[in-house]
C-alpha cells in the first residue's frame, strides 16, 4: 500500500477555502481515493482548543513568538495524531492550511524571523512537506470583503490591510521559490473556473 | 534605578515551593523590597489559560514536542507582558517555576532532548536567566504523598515515580552544574528549618 498524498489549501482570509474544500473532497470521492479532510490550526481536541486561544480577540497584546510557538504546538499535536497516521494508512489528507501560512502569517504578516519558523517546521515535521500546496491567490481587499460576509472577525482577519498585502506577497514568493510543490490558482475569477483549475491540479497528482 | 532580582523557586511535586511563596513575600515585604509574585505555567490571561490546557488530564495522549512549545508559548507571553517589564521598573520577581521546570520534566521527566530546550530558551529568553533558582529538594515518594493532600492529581502530577526520580535527578544536575546561581534546599526539613535556609538564601541576595 502507498502512502497517500498530503493536499494543502493555503491563501488569505475569504480566497475560498473553505467553499473549495468541498469541490476537492467532492472530487476524491468520485475518484475512489480514501482520505481525510482537516484543518490548521486545530485538528485535534487538543490543537483546536489552541485554535481557538490563537482566534480570541483579546485585551492582551499577544507576543509574537507564543503565537508562533502556539501554531506550531498545534501542529505537532495534529500531525502525530491525525495527519502522519492518515498518510500511513494510505489516505490522502485534505488539509485547510498549513506550515505555508505561518510562513505567510507570522513570518511575512508579523516579520517574524523565518530562520526561526524553519528551525521550528524542521522540529515538528522533519523531513515532512505538503505534496502539493493549492494556493488561491486574491488582492487582500476583494478576499476580506468576501471574508466580512461569513462572519465577526477574528483576531487574524482583525488586522490592517498592510498585513495581508504582506501575507499574500509571502504566499506568492514561496509559490515562486518552489513551482513544482504549488499550484497558483487565480481566485479572482468566477467558482466554477477556479474548481476547473482545482480540478486540472489535482488530475495531474494522479 | 537598579533592576530587579529574579528568582524562581523550583522542585518537584509537593516539595512546598506554594508553601514557601508566602515565606519569601513576606520576608520581601519586611526588607521594603518591591516586588511582584508569579507562576509558570501561567502569569498571563493568555499563559493561564495554556496552563489549564498543558495541565488537563485528556483522552488525547499529548506529543511531548506539543507540549514543549506550549510551555515556551506561555514563557515568552508571561516574559514580553509580566516579567520584564517589572525587572525593569526595580522590582522582585518571585517566580513558582520556571525554565529549569522545562529541563527537569520535558527533558528529565519525558526525556526531549535537551539541546531542543536549550534551542527555544534563547529564542525565547535572549540572555535572561534567573538571578538564583531556590531548588528544594526531596524524595519523589514523599512530595507526591505530601501533594495527593491537597487535591485532585493533574495530568503531570499522575505520571509514574520513575518519571519523577528522573525530574529530581535534572534538577540535581542542573543545580550541580552552575552552584553559584543555585540553591538546594532539604525540604525534608521541618517547614521552620527550610525556611530559615531560605531565609539565608535570601539574606545573601542583598
Ligand atoms: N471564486 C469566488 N467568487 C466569489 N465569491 C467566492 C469565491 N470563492 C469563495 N467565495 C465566497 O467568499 C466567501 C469566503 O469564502 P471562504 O471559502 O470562507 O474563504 P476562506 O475559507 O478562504 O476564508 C464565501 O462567502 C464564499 O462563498
Ligand atoms: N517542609 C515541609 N514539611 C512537611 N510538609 C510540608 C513541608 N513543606 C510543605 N509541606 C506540605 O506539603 C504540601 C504540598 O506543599 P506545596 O507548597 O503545595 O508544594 P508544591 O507547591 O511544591 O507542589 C502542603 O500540604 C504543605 O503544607
Ligand atoms: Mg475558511
Ligand atoms: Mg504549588
Amino acid at each position: 500500500m502507498s502512502r497517500g498524498k498530503f493536499i494543502t489549501l493555503e491563501g488569505g482570509e475569504g480566497v475560498g477555502k473553505s467553499t473549495n474544500l468541498k469541490f476537492i473532497t467532492q472530487w476524491l470521492t468520485d475518484h475512489n481515493i480514501p482520505f481525510i479532510q482537516t484543518r490548521e490550526p486545530g485538528g485535534t481536541p487538543l490543537a483546536e482548543q489552541l485554535r481557538e486561544l490563537l482566534l480570541a480577540k483579546r485585551d492582551e497584546p499577544v507576543d509574537s513568538t507564543a503565537e508562533l510557538l502556539m501554531v506550531f504546538a498545534a501542529r505537532a499535536q495534529h500531525l502525530v495524531q491525525v495527519i502522519v497516521p492518515a498518510l500511513e494508512r494510505g489516505e490522502w489528507v485534505i488539509c485547510d492550511r498549513f506550515t505555508d501560512a505561518t510562513y505567510a502569517y507570522q513570518g511575512g504578516g508579523r516579520q517574524l524571523d523565518r530562520s526561526l519558523i524553519e528551525q521550528l517546521e524542521k522540529t515538528v515535521q522533519g523531513e515532512l512537506r505538503p505534496d502539493k500546496v493549492l494556493l488561491l491567490d486574491l488582492d487582500p481587499e476583494i478576499g476580506l470583503e468576501r471574508a466580512a460576509r461569513t462572519g465577526a472577525a477574528d483576531r487574524f482577519e482583525s488586522e490592517h490591510l498592510a498585513f495581508f498585502h504582506r501575507v499574500r506577497n509571502a504566499y506568492r514568493e514561496r509559490a515562486g521559490a518552489s513551482p513544482s510543490r504549488y499550484a497558483i490558482v487565480d481566485a479572482s475569477q468566477s467558482l466554477e473556473r477556479v474548481q476547473r483549475d482545482l480540478g486540472q491540479e489535482l488530475e495531474r497528482l494522479l
